[in-house]
């Protein structure tokens, strides 16, 4: 693990925490280093830009970036890296945030952000994984073991639901 | 007008001139001194935040920014001065430019980016001039005019349309 | 101060208070005289009318008006005036407050509004007073403190967190 | 006829005028009285407000207004008489005339628009018709007529289409 | 009064009642007779329809109904009659209503809803005394005073505020 | 084939049938038998209900209803018949056929419509082979034969544009 | 019954229960034997494509599926069978539920699903009922007379709010 | 380059490769290999799963997947892989593309599909080469090169500009 690059996490506010924590829970389960910070793109643009910048060379490897509302966050930090940046869009703005969503998802041409579903912290953990994992077999096995369990917790589920079906 | 501060257009792709257009020649016919350029949220970051810094300094009273789709334009050039900021959100990308529309509009708390309609150029270029009137009377007076101007049109307008109706 | 221009906070019905407030709050934290008054589009208009003509005359420099559902109340106010008006939508009328969103926003070419973000009432305080800071330092340099203390917010934000991660 | 009242058909701007024209059509074949205008909530606020306050002693009975973007003037108009208004959203705008429809049918308590389909221009004036023929009984025969012509001409719709069917 | 005209308030399910009843309370405070019935365009069509053919003999004017979801309950009572019909949408289905005012406002061409906002019952009473008004001058004075009443609470309201905006 | 039990399709409008007329070619090619009508839920109520009531003994299975806009016509038909009615939404009123869908869709508890895509009048009619086919084995074997077909048009088109990728 | 064929009620997590309950007590007390599973279309795709394509031939006739967010699990379903499948769209993700209602219902040419309104469960299984009754007439009659009670609920509901009604 | 792994490309309608191309004329620029294939989801749902299950075996480390309406490609695609999967969500089904970026971005908890605009085929290629450069510096040092090209074109556009306001 010593040489698996870190995964960043940044959120525009504090309040997002909530939102983002089911990432870094997700990341340490499977031992892949991260940091956590709140920096936005509109209150601190400048500590943001030169995070982002030397984002590399500080030994991140994908950045993952939460925001709401008029979500900049995930586009402004692609624009000062060419490391993958994960978007995930907050809800609480306008439209069930759909603000959020569009906001992170439509970016123009060359400078894509990797947009996950609204609140999908914990996929933005897995696709940070997926990433990392395409020159890390550790986190490659992780990955597949989590598809295995998945499975299992839904044979589960269904056999735990026959009792009540029964019983109807 | 020598002491007229400048309003500056930023927009974020060339493609946007044809609807940006608008604004200049609005500015134009009101001899407010202005400055066009493109500029990028996400292609060219530094070059936009440069400028905008240095905005105030360089005489801009007022930053019309145009963009379209993840519009992050107005809020990143916002998050660099406390100049006042307008925002046109440009059709194109999603949902007929509600996309744009939220992207500009749904800033946080402490940003704010002053929005007009989808497309609305010549709006921004109102807009401008109504904040630099403020302490431009000849600005206040040329926006009264054109009060006067368009109520005329309309008046025109209706008379034109009579004959039409008398015909149905 | 005495000689700062006011800013007026209209809205539509007594129960926007509860989201404009904050405008209110933060324009009396930078001692920017206002008044507030609740003035409807459709069931006060000539009140309305009125106020809005005399503005100017009565020492108001910029007017922020606050309204919900079918929004026309900064509309209305901008139709009657060339000073500059800030539109706040409120939610609670349809799809969560697209309606107030988008009567507020999409004004035909020659009356803008300046919208912001649904509720935004502290970002249309602030806009008011970058607008006002154009003409007036003591206000100017009130911004700019302000965004320092935003970063500084955000920093200790960040550092806060910080344990928290530690303890996952 | 000479005794039955007057339709007012206003419209915000003359490009209105060709998806309003079907209302005006309509009025004229029933031979229901009408006048057509070219008024603005926004660019002529006082001389609409006028017109609206005159329209009952002027021997208006029901009033219908075309609007787009965001769509004020049914409901500035509404705010100036207790006489039914009808209002027309009208596309092009943003969303494919949401913004039209919603600034036109979301109203406050007190002061109704009777609302119609986008670009319900023939709907408007068979719902002005219908109000009328709640005290006139010519106007009321009318009505009846057509929906019988409807519903023949449906009828041979349906007919005509089944030589093609059989061709299939 | 005697004289005057039933108006029918017709509702899709008895959980509309709670939304409806304000239409209902108006109605009575100006003793303007009106019936309310439960009525499904979809689980009783035949009640629904016979109700309506025969709504104008049995002494009704206008027709009030409300229905939320795939809201066809006004539409199909229009079919019905040649009297006016005024839609009520209420929510509850999809996107926060809009299922229900689409399915109420977008008639096709010959057979309008007069369709007021959202939940809006109180505007549905309003608008039928609107048009009961235009042959019934005691509903037309009613309609008058009420108008002023509106304006004087506002005025009250806005009184009211000015002692809590002094102690901010 | 004799026994086979027929298909309604059922329009609107006969604008529709550009539409709609994918559906009876589908079923033709099948030698589903089917008729196809236009009739309205709100121009044309009576005959509406009338064929629906009689759909049953008249040998119909299954009813496709196709309409725009408010689109009531299937939930029309579904109201009065307990046969299994398929909604095809058209486009063309608002927000890009949205009003249609949901019109359709949105049925109240008890009251089914069977909704398939916008526009989707092809797979109305293989949803109605689908409901024969539970007790039609001509036709279950010509809908397994359609998916094999299916799956060769696709690997014949991936053959087709190698080609095409080759010569990049 | 004995001869009765079977539906399938699959749900995509085990939290759609609460929403799907009410189709497996629907076909319970018409006595139409089911079965419930919870199968994903993302975490357990083979299982659920096996359990599809055996589908027919363990008996089942007609296969409900209830899926939010990016509802997938119907068409997956749809896409190894040529039974009709039916999809109910489960509220929770974005947009008030848009997100799977699009999911479910914009199917491809070929593959329909047969959607019913957000939550719909008790409206799958009359639709899964009415299927089964185009060859099963205990089925058809039970839900003739599930007609006739709604009828009779609705006149009961009209009934006991007039007593309200006069007490207003 | 011989190391480099393979991009597929893979979408579900060959009406879909006039958006696709742009994601292959980007990879084949930077000598980035791939494959690009038609696999539906529901028309041939065998031969996208097996061709996924494979993928990582026959040296494919990214899937880009591109879709309209329902879009569930990249979802299946998802479920049948650990490595990563990017979405290009393809207009022209509902709601200007809504229906297709929804079904694309919303997946479950577990199964990330990374999400980019409408359309956003050549940010699809960008963001595979983002992943890939994770442990490829020949790719790393292109997508920097391409971020200095992207910079240099705006600042010509910008140049080029210049001329035109001057002659305005």
């Amino acid at each position: 693990m010593e040489n698996t690059k870190k995964v960043a996490i940044i959120m525009g506010s504090d309040s997002d925490w909530k939102t983002v924590k089911a990432a870094a829970v997700q990341l340490k389960s499977w031992d892949i280093p991260f940091e956590v910070h709140v920096m936005s793109a509109h209150r601190t643009p400048q500590a943001t830009a030169q995070f982002t910048k030397h984002a590399e060379e500080n030994g991140f490897a994908v950045i993952i970036a939460a925001a709401g509302m008029a979500a900049h966050l995930a586009g402004c930090i692609a624009a000062n890296t060419t490391l993958p940046v994960i978007g995930i869009p907050v809800k609480g703005g306008a439209m069930d945030g759909l603000d959020a969503l569009l906001a992170t998802v439509q970016m123009p041409s060359g400078i894509p952000v990797a947009t996950v579903a609204l609140g999908g912290a914990k996929n933005a953990a897995v696709l940070a994984a997926q990433m990392l994992a395409l020159s890390d077999t550790r986190i490659a096995a992780l990955l597949k073991e989590d598809r295995v369990k998945m499975a299992q917790t839904i044979a589960e589920k269904d056999a735990a639901l026959q009792a009540e079906i029964a019983a109807l």
